[in-house]
C-alpha cells in the first residue's frame, strides 16, 4: 500500500475531498469482459449514502457514481476504470466557525502539522466521504467476483454498538437488511434503536463493531509473508476512517485461549475434502485461506464531531472551546458496514488475481490436492 | 506491501526457511552514514533467541547475524544491506512423523493447497523463525533512528497471557527487563510464571497480548489514505506469525466509548505546543502521528504445536491423530515482543523517510506551526 | 512502474480512452503548498493540443483541464490531485469502417488478442490522446519544481524528422518556439516544412527524434540499481506512444567510441566544484546525476494511420485491405515534444523527493562534498 | 521498479558490492514446482564469468552461486529464492591509488556526492559485478519459463563493436557460441578479434551493441500504459551498467521511416493466425507482444577504466591525473550479452505471470481469438 493506493494487481487509488467538486477512485487491474453498469454500482452506493434514516448524518448527497473510463459497451476493457462522484451538498458555512480551531479527535491538527494546510470545509481529505470512493471501487470488485468466483458471498453487519453486543444465539442472516443497523439480531436492533435515540438527542456519539464475512472463498488465497490475506484485510479495514482495531477470527480473544481450545481440528468431508471442527482461525492459516468463512471484525471509534463543549486550541496557539454543529453521524459505524464489505471484495478479488498469476490454474483450483 | 517485502522507502524483504541453510533480510532504502555493526544487531537478536528460559522453545540457535553488504568501514553506504542468519540446529528428524499429516492450526494444509509442496521440516517458510530476519532488519532501523531521530524510544512488553492481564496501576517500565515475560507488572509476572509452569507441563500452550509503544515520535508522520501510520503499523504487526488482532490506542474498546469519552481534548503546553488530556487515539489522528506516544497492541494466538492428541487428516485424504512433539514455545507471544519492537522501528523509520521525501524539512519539524 | 502508474513518491496514474467521456491523471505524492491553477496547466496543454497547425491532426479538442481535487485556495494540499480532460470532438463515425479490421502498426490486434475487446472508436486506451494526461501531470510537476528547484529548466525540441537532422552548429535555443516543429535550427525547420507538406499531401507519415534537456539539475539524483535516473527516464520516455528507442547522452553512438573518447574528464570550476570537459554521459554517471545537463533522446515511429492501402486481416480471420482515413498527425513526433518535457519534469521531481527522503538535506545539497 | 528491485510479480532484488564478502539476488514471486539446481544456474553464470578469454577482465572469480532458500527437494516452493555468490578474488590493493581520485566516466564522483561514502575498492555497488546477481536471477526465470512456456527461446549476441557492425546477410545463429564475442557473423568476429587485440594492447577500450531476441513469445504480454512490455524491457536493459541506449525493433531508426515503410502488414498464416510481412515493431504493438520475435538492442559504453592518462579531481578538490590500472574488460559489452539475456528472461516471465493474473487462461492462450 502506498499513499492513496491499495492492492497488488487490482489496485484502487482514491482521490478527492469532502468539499471539492468531486471525489472518486481510479481502479486499475480490472479483468476485461466484466459486465458493469452505473446502476449496479449505485445499489452499493445507496447502502452507504447519508441521510437514509435518523441514525445517520442528514447531509443530502445523491452520491451518483459515473464511470468515466475503462468500459466499452457495458463491459470492462481491462484498462483503468475511473469512478467519479460529484459533491452536491457541501454547505461549507456549517464549518465556518471551526476554521481556526482544531476539533478534538479529528485529523484537523495533524493535517495542519503535516501539510501546513487547514481545509476547514469539513475535513477535506480526512473526511469519511472518502469511503464513498471505496464503495464504488468495491462495486467493481463485486462485479468481477460475480464473473470469476460467483460463489463468493460477502456480508457485513454490526455486532456491537457502544456497550451493547449482539447475542450470537439469536444471529439471523435474514435480519441484517431489516433494520437501520445492519444488525443480525432483531432483539439487539430494537435495543440499539432506543439507545441511539437517546444518544442522538443528547448530542453525543458512540463507537461500534462491524464484522464482515466472505463465504465460499477458495482455499489457497494469500501470499506470505507480507501479503498474507489477513495482513491485507487488516490493512484494508484499518485504513477506513475511525477504525482503531481489527481482528481475524478469534482476534484479540485468541490471547485467552489455550492451543487445545484454539486450533481448529481437521476432518474429512463427504467429498474427501477438509472440513474443520470450528473456525477460530477466521478462515486463514499462515496467511492463506482455508476455504472456511473468512471473518474480519473491526472497531469504529465514536464520531468526534459532537454537540458537547470540548477544550481545544487554535492555529494561533490559544486555548478555546468548541462545539461541532454541522450534520454528523451519531454512530459512523453504521455506514462503515458497506465500506467494510467493499474492502473485503477488493482484497478477495486482488488475491484471486495474485493467486492465478503466481500459481496458475483456474480460480478455485488448488495446486496441492488432498486424497 | 507485496509478497515478502514491506515498507515504502525503507523496504525489508525477508527470505529463508526454518530448515534451509540460512534465512535473512534484504534491507533497501537505508540512509547512508549510519554506524552499524554485527555486534549491535546481535543484541536485538539475542532478545528473540530461543532457549533462553524455560518458557520458550529449547531449540538451540545462536542466531548469529552477518552483514553481507551495504556497509563500508562500519557505516551504511545507502545501498542494500543483506543480513544473513545461518540455521544451525535443525534436527529435521523431530518433524519426521508429521510429513504426511497436517498439524491443526498450522499453515501446513494451506501451504500444501496453495503450493503443492509439503516442506515437513518444521513449517518451512511459515515457521516463526522468519521473525529472526525481522529483528535483524529492525536493528538496522534502530541504528538509523539513533542518527535521524535519537529521541525516539521503542519499548514492547506483554500485557496479557491467557486470561491473566496486567494491572495498569502497577505498570513499571523498570520491570520489563526483569522477568522472562517482558512484563511491566511484577506481580503479574509472578502469577504468569506459576501459570506457565503448569501449562508447560501439561503440554498445552496459550495466547498473549503484546503492547509496543514508540515515544517521542515527531508529529506529522503518516500519509493518508492507504499509507496511514496506523494502517502500516497494523499491517506490520498482523504480518507476524500467529497474530490475530491488532489495536491502535483504545482499539476494539473504542466501540464502547462515546464521543465525549473518546476524543482527546487539546491544551497548550508550556512550550506553546499542543498537549492532550488523554491518549485514546494511540498517538495517531487521521493516520498521522500527533506527537503523543504511538501505542499498538496485538494478540498472538497459542502455539498450535502441542503435546495433546488432535484430530487431523493426511495428504492422501485419511483421518489421523496427531501429537506434535518437537521443541515448541508454550507461549510464542513471549518471543513476539522483540519482533513487535522491530516492526515498530521499521515502520517509524520508513515514515520519517517518507515524510522528509514528501514534505521536506528536518526530521521532527512540522510544516504547519501552531502559535 | 506498474500498469497505469509511474513514479516512486510522485506517482502518476493515467486513465481514460480517446472516445470515452473524459481522460485524466491521478497525481499522488504532490508536495503541499505548491501554487497551481488550471490556467497555468492549460499553457502546457496548449503546447500539445491538436489542430494548431497544418502538420498536426485536425481533430479539434479544447483539451481543457480541470483540477478536481488536491488543491485548496490555489495551493496543493499534499493529497491526490485529480486532473480531468473531457473529450469533446470524438466523431466515432470516422472510425466506423475499421471496426472489423486491424490497422497495421497499431495496437488494435494486440489489444484484441489480450483483452478480447475491440474498441474501434479510435484506439481506445492505446490512443495518443492518453498523452494529454501526462502533460497535465507534468504541469503539476513543473509547478512543484518551481517551488523546490526553481533553477531547473526543461526544454524539448526535435532534432530529426525522417532522414533530415538538425545541424548542431546552427543550434539556437531561441528558435525552438519560432516554428511548428520545436526545431532549434531555423534552416532545418524550413527544410522540414517543405518535406512535410509533400508528405502530408501524399497521405504518408514519418518518424522523428526528440531531445529533452533538463538544465541545472542538482547532482545526486537517482537511486541505483533499478531506480537509476537513466532507467526511470528511459522507461518514462519509451512508455510514450510510438516511441521505439531511447538514448541518454551519447546513446547508441556510445558503441562507436573508445574509452578515451567517451569518458568525460573532470576539472575544477572557479567555485571549486567539478566541471566536465564534455557531456557524453548525458549528465548521469552510475544512474546518478552529475549536475551537468541531463540529456535524453527518443525516436517516435511514423504514424501508422495513413492514406495508403495496406494489407491486413479482420477479426473473423479474412484478408482485407485498409486505408485509415480519420484525422491523423503526419508526424506524431511533433506533439511528442511537450509530452517528453512533461515526463522529464515528473521524473526529475520524483527523484528530488526520493533524494530528500532517502538521504535528507535541502534540495540541491549533496551529502558528499568536494574540497 | 524501485531502488534495488525490478519486476511486478516476479520480483528481483539484487544486493552486494564488488569487494564485500558476497553479492546476490532475492527472487520473489517464483512459481512453485519449478525444478532448479545450482548446477543449472552455474551454466548461465559461467557465460558471464570473467577471465574466460583475453577480451575480458583477468579477475578470477569462480562465481559459484548458492541457493539459500526457496527450494525443497530440487523444486521451487513458491517462497523467495535467495541466490548468493561469494566474492573470492578481491585484491583491493589494485584500487589503492584511486581512493582519493574520481575516475572519469565512473560512478565514483556521483556516489560520493549522493552518499558521502567513497568505497574505493572497485566501484562498490556501482561495479558491473552486480550483474552476476542478475544472471543468477535470470537462471531462475529461465527454469520457470522451461515449465510455463517451454517454447520460448532467448538468445543474445553482439551486433557491433566500436565502428564495426555485423553484416545481416551473414547472420548465422550457429556462430554465436563459436567465438569469444557471441557474434552471429563469423567474418565480423575475426575482424573484431584483430581490432580488439590492438585496442587491448593500447590500453584503451571500446563500446558495443548487443541484441537480445526472444522467440515464440506468446501474443498478449504487456500491460499498458506504464507496464508495457517495451517499457519494462527498456528499463531492464538500461539498468545494466554502462548501457546508454536501448531500442525495440527499428529503434532510433524508426525516425527515418515513413508510415508506409514502417507498419508491418498483416496476413493470415496457414493456421488462420496472423503473420506479419516484416518486424519493424520488434514484436510489440501498443506495449503488447504480437507473437513475433521480441527484439531489443542496447548500446554499452566503453569501459572507463583505461590505461590512458586522464584529467580528474580529488575528494579534497585538487586537480589530478589518473591511470586506472587494475584488471578491466577492454569491451565490457561482451560480458553484457548473458546479462541482457537474463533480463529478457526475467521480464518475459514476469509478464507471463501478470498476464495470467490479470486476464487468466493458460499460458499462451489469447482471450481475443481471430477467425
Amino acid at each position: 500500500m502506498s499513499f492513496n493506493t491499495f492492492g497488488h494487481l487490482f489496485r484502487v487509488t482514491t482521490w478527492g475531498e469532502s468539499h471539492g467538486p468531486a471525489l472518486g477512485a481510479t481502479v486499475d487491474g480490472v479483468p476485461p469482459g466484466v459486465p458493469v453498469s452505473e446502476d449496479e454500482l449505485q445499489l452499493w452506493m445507496d447502502k452507504r449514502k447519508p441521510g437514509q434514516n435518523r441514525y445517520t448524518t442528514q447531509r443530502q448527497e445523491a452520491d451518483l457514481v459515473r464511470i468515466l473510463s475503462g468500459t466499452f459497451e457495458g463491459q470492462t476493457t481491462g484498462t483503468p476504470v475511473q469512478l467519479m462522484i460529484e459533491n452536491t451538498d457541501q454547505r461549507s458555512k456549517d464549518y465556518g466557525d471551526i476554521a481556526q480551531k482544531f476539533r478534538p479527535g479529528h485529523a484537523d491538527i495533524t493535517y495542519w502539522q503535516k501539510y501546513g494546510i487547514r481545509d476547514y470545509r469539513g475535513g477535506g481529505r480526512s473526511s469519511a466521504r472518502e469511503t464513498a470512493a471505496r464503495v464504488a471501487a468495491g462495486g467493481i470488485a463485486r462485479a468481477a467476483l460475480k464473473v470469476l468466483a460467483p460463489q463468493v458471498e460477502i456480508v457485513g453487519y454490526m455486532t456491537q454498538i457502544g456497550p451493547y453486543g449482539i447475542e450470537r444465539t439469536r444471529f439471523d442472516w435474514g435480519q441484517i437488511n431489516e433494520n437501520p443497523f445492519w444488525c443480525p439480531d432483531a432483539t439487539a436492533a430494537e435495543e440499539w434503536a432506543g439507545y441511539m435515540d437517546k444518544l442522538r438527542k443528547s448530542g453525543n456519539s458512540v463507537g461500534a463493531i462491524i464484522e464482515v464475512v466472505a463465504r465460499n472463498v477458495p482455499a489457497g488465497l494469500g501470499a506470505p509473508i507480507y501479503a498474507k490475506l489477513d495482513t491485507d484485510l487488516a490493512a484494508a479495514m484499518i485504513s477506513i476512517n475511525a477504525v482503531k482495531g481489527v481482528e481475524i477470527g478469534e482476534g484479540m480473544n485468541a490471547a485467552c485461549l489455550t492451543g487445545e481450545e484454539n486450533a481448529d481440528e481437521i476432518f474429512l468431508g463427504n467429498d474427501g475434502q477438509p472440513v474443520y471442527s470450528s473456525n477460530h482461525a477466521g478462515g486463514i492459516l499462515g496467511g492463506i485461506s482455508t476455504g472456511q468463512d473468512v471473518v474480519v471484525r473491526f472497531a469504529v471509534k465514536p464520531t468526534s464531531s459532537i454537540l458537547k463543549t470540548r477544550q481545544t486550541i487554535t492555529k494561533t496557539g490559544e486555548a478555546a472551546e468548541i462545539i461541532t454543529k454541522g450534520r454528523h453521524d451519531p454512530c459512523v459505524g453504521i455506514r462503515a458496514v458497506p465500506v467494510g464489505e467493499a474492502m473485503m471484495a477488493c482484497v478477495i478479488l486482488d488475491h484471486i488475481l495474485l493467486q492465478r498469476g503466481h500459481i496458475g490454474g483456474a480460480v478455485g483450483e488448488t495446486r496441492g490436492r488432498i486424497g
